[in-house]
């Protein structure tokens, strides 16, 4: 019997290459001078290639932001405590974060998963339960999680975007919370990039610099000890991962295989596509990086995944804002190619010979 | 008797610092670290200053897009004839291009004037009819207008900006039209930076090597020729400029003695931008670069006026398609400020100590 990530693999088609060149040809007969919308047009095509759609349109925008918790926060590399998780996943509920603002913008809904965290959360019905454990152990001292706890995250995100798009949603963002969480993405970009972890490592919410030392020594102490395996992405998760970055990894690869689009937002979103492109190379062309994050070590996790971010306003806040603000940009791309007139419709003259 | 030019400009007061301090402060309260949303952030802070409200609410933007033609097309230093300038007015009008697409998508009017189209354009309720003259003088053989036609160019659009904000507008975009406006652009920016023409010229709709050569010369045998005292904007503008570059100078400055902020596109209205800076240079507060154009000049431009844009997506269009999507990350950014909670709101920990 196949298990549910190897069969969801095994679904993602690469881009549809009719639908592009036919959505190219289409942006060349556009009322502007070919290549004229730079960035918006490269992205319409690739969508259409996405979708298998030349002029598609989006109707149901949503961003799954899956929280977690990690032992490895109890080494003080945060610079807020873990209780701030569940807070934070309440006050998605209330719909006071910026991701809840900036969703409401740009026409997203917000999925919000427990995918581990710690404390016990009230049942909400807009809360997705999928606690795989409360919290992930301390990685400093022996791995995240066990091998089946880390294909249960993965296959836990399959599931949900899957019943997302079962659902309507045509367009999903990626987003995370987890305090402490851009420990296990700068240990995951360094062991899969093989990179020094001081070039990887930032400040996360905003560590003083004893705090920084103390982040990245402890990520090496934890590389060192653990030996995570590059060329397998599930080893790397289990051993210095998180629930969430699982989660998200599977929500990437789930909706490849459906054929949506996935804007993934900075550095822990990132972290998780290093996951999914480690398992299937073939998620990659059905993702679209929204933003640099300032987080250093985001730049080597989109060099490594070959990915140009749409756009950069040194944020670094994570819950999938600026991937909110990337699904904009997405849906103004794919109108370009759907509602404007061509040369011949506008009787408008083309270049001169 | 004070003229309208005098008179507006006189109007323009600096940002408020108390709504920005307040605008900080908040921006501090808000559940997330602080700092992490970066230049929205900023943003935030700044239209606060603009418009001396803490949580700035916009309900109307308007993208004021101003077409004219340039007699220096008949030198050849465009792609496209100039019939096209009038048939993308009409394209404007019935919703077919690129802005009309990108302004419904960020909830934007477009208002599109006529500050000196060629050729006789039909009435039509959408238009605003300005037009100074059919078109520019070809000024490789002598100025491009006379300075009296160069003001009523920039108080035409004082008096149109100013009402749109009376019928509610509450946050302008800026846009062009006109085939051959590109080398006006070019010839300001040299002749108000004093750079060479080669490294501020490039190829606009996409002329090919020997055009660019060809506008190049052009350029530098029209700023040889007309002189045009940089330390005299209008006299810039009626030498080398247009009158959509001049009916733009004056919405941001008419906009700026309204406190409404300007969002302004890409090079066309870089150009507008210059000339309302040497007329005004209390305006550039009140100004907001939304992206980096392709057309190699804008960079100089924009250090000139000390603005960083906010995105870089290859975008060479104009029309306002660059403000649309800008407009759209100033509201973001300040419905950020209006609409999360704070800490103790939401009852979210701060920092650990």
């Amino acid at each position: 019997m196949t298990d549910l990530l190897t069969a969801t693999i095994a679904n993602i088609q690469p881009l549809d290459d009719d639908a592009m060149r036919a959505a190219h040809a289409r942006q060349d007969q556009l009322t502007k001078p070919p290549g004229a919308l730079g960035r918006l047009e490269a992205l319409s095509i690739q969508i259409a290639g996405i979708t298998r759609n030349v002029c598609p349109r989006f109707k149901q925008p949503a961003i799954i932001t899956m929280a977690g918790d990690h032992g490895i926060a109890r080494q003080g590399v945060s610079a807020y405590p873990s209780e701030v998780t569940p807070q934070m996943v309440l006050n998605f509920l209330r719909g006071g974060a910026a991701i809840n603002v900036l969703a409401r913008h740009v026409g997203a809904r917000v999925i919000v998963v427990d995918m581990g965290v710690a404390s016990d959360l009230p049942t909400h019905l807009e809360l997705v339960n999928r606690k795989i454990a409360k919290g992930t152990r301390d990685f400093s001292i022996g791995p995240a999680m066990t091998r089946d706890e880390a294909r249960r995250a993965v296959e836990a995100g399959i599931e949900i975007v899957t019943r997302e798009i079962e659902r309507g949603a045509d367009i999903i963002g990626t987003g995370d919370m987890g305090i402490g969480n851009t420990t296990p993405s700068s240990a995951i970009v360094a062991a899969i990039t093989q990179r020094a972890v001081a070039e990887v490592t930032g400040r996360g919410t905003g560590v003083d610099d004893a705090g920084l030392a103390r982040k990245i020594a402890t990520i090496e102490r934890a590389l060192a000890l653990n030996q995570p395996n590059p060329n397998d992405a599930l080893d790397v998760l289990s051993k210095v991962g998180g629930f969430e970055v699982g989660g998200l990894a599977g929500v990437m690869i789930g909706a490849a295989a459906r054929r949506v689009p996935v804007v993934i937002d900075g550095f822990i979103s990132g972290a998780a596509a290093l996951i999914a492109y480690g398992l299937a190379p073939s998620v990659q062309p059905y993702l679209i990086a929204a933003h640099r994050s300032v987080e250093i070590g985001h730049r080597t996790m989109l060099e490594h995944l070959r990915l140009v971010p749409l756009f950069d306003l040194d944020m670094r806040l994570g819950e999938g804002t600026g991937a909110a603000l990337g699904i904009s940009i997405c849906i103004a791309a794919c109108k370009i190619l759907d509602e404007m007139a061509t040369f011949g419709e506008a009787g408008v003259a083309g270049k001169s010979e």
